[in-house]
């Protein structure tokens, strides 16, 4: 499969062996290597504007909101009060658009390390890159690893909206990253990071998991559907500093009312309470992940 | 997109256009034309076996199982005494497998319109087709619509495990359908049909929920997560002749012990009630399916 040929853009990756999704296409609006990967924005045809970061979507306009709304409001809706935020990476500017509807957000820190994906979003993503315009919000251009080592105890929710565990984003799904975090939060303090899909990367996933379990004393995994990811889904890895947080029953509920206000399309405390709700298999292997020594497992649904 | 070069077979249709899903092959073990429709077996790289109809996957060796056990649990389990299940369609095998799991059940017929389904999944594809073989069933290899209108209030569970509303299956969505599964239901009854996805398809799923709602005295959408099928989820239309039946609530639970004996790997009580939870979007979009006339809405969130 190449990866743009005869009108579609097609995504292979050995993170999900064997399958690709393609989304056709009308025309590649931009393309360029900035420092640290490929940047490339396709309009498509049904699926509206795609950003695609070597050779991976990352997200499209016409689903975009499943993703960012569940890795913002998870974490938050799980938080008494989160006064100050820190989303690590999420350069399109969607989730800063998400946290920044929270009543209780005071102050939003951003750190991006790629200025060209900022530019390249405020260009062809508006509807996502207006989450760049917020007044509660600072970017940084920086790296994230820097950012939180001089910010220590600084923030109530650290949100990780990277790229999958490969190329430059590999060192945010390891255990040290936990730490770092950890480092970071005020007491009570939760963070959320992408973590990954349980139908394609069962033992990646439970790694994950067992590295955030590792370092903070209550720890979960969730799930959006969003289909233009790899098996159409995506999870989410939590940690609290609390160890009573069961995330599972968000401590701040929206009424109706809120909800269209803020317009939110996917997230409801409902839908809060089934994202942690998994198959059978999959609650079987995280179930196991209690320690980082989770890599002798392989047992992927799709591995026959 | 060429369906089957190159070593990938791709998956496109106007039901979901503008996104395809590839799968990469190593053999075709199987291609015929039976009188009802295109019949293709591959042996994927990386998801066992895939059943191929009509150019569009019914099911791989990796992920049937969440779709097979999903359309048969969340009917049975909504059922006080689900004792006479008729599965329509189904040709592989599969779910005649999982009802036959469900210790109330005592007899199961099953009608499929295409024995060469049968017969092609019986020789490749026999961790499904071992379903045929359970001495509970009745195989009838008929049209579907005829053999209910020979059984008036037979039975407690009708299942239709359909493919797609394009082609052969295209009145098993329609109103007249509900009518005769209604008729074919014993007091009580509960029906269960195969129902789109509200990603790809939210105008059908509304039309198709807006049928039920019209037949049964009460009717409810759910879904499972299936990464090889469009959008990577698949949803399920439940009507039922008892007006008490909320659906979400399972009158029948098993023990982690019962779960372990029947094997059942998606399945749970809480998936049960979890996939009754929609995001928002879909929630708006199915509330105002209460009549028939639900062809004047067009807001899938990929219409950009």
């Amino acid at each position: 499969m190449d990866s743009l040929k005869q009108g579609w853009f097609s995504e292979v990756n050995d993170l999900w062996p064997g399958m690709s999704l393609s989304l056709e296409v009308q025309e590649v609006l931009h393309k360029e290597k900035s420092s640290f990967q490929d940047i490339m924005v396709l309009q498509t045809k049904s699926h509206g504007k795609a950003l695609i970061l070597d050779g991976i979507i990352q997200c499209t306009e016409s689903d975009e909101f499943a993703y960012q709304e569940m890795i913002s409001f998870l974490p938050l809706c799980c938080h008494p009060s989160p006064k100050r935020v820190l989303i690590v990476g999420g350069g399109d500017g969607g989730v800063a658009r998400e946290v920044a509807k929270h009543p209780g957000v005071e102050q939003i820190d951003q750190v991006e390390i790629d200025s060209q994906v900022i530019e390249v979003s405020k260009k062809y993503l508006p509807s996502m890159a207006v989450g760049f315009t917020h007044p509660k919000l600072s970017l940084h251009v920086e790296d994230g690893f820097k950012f939180m080592q001089q910010h220590e105890q600084a923030f109530d929710v650290v949100i990780t909206d990277s790229s999958d565990p490969i190329g430059p984003a590999v060192s945010l799904f390891q255990e040290s990253y936990f730490t770092l975090m950890r480092r970071a939060l005020r007491p009570g303090g939760i963070v959320c990071s992408q973590g990954g899909t349980v139908w394609a990367n069962a033992e990646h996933v439970a790694q994950t998991l067992a590295h955030c379990k590792a370092t903070f004393p209550s720890a979960a995994y969730a799930f959006a559907t969003v289909p233009t990811y790899p098996t159409g889904q995506i999870g989410f890895v939590l940690g609290s500093m609390n160890e009573e947080n069961n995330f599972k029953d968000p401590v701040r509920s929206f009424s109706e009312a809120e909800l269209e206000s803020m317009q939110l399309r996917y997230y409801t405390s409902d839908i809060h309470r089934a994202a942690f709700t998994l198959p059978r298999f999959a609650q079987k292997i995280l179930a196991s992940s209690s320690s980082t020594n989770a890599s002798d497992r392989n047992n992927n649904p799709g591995d026959l």
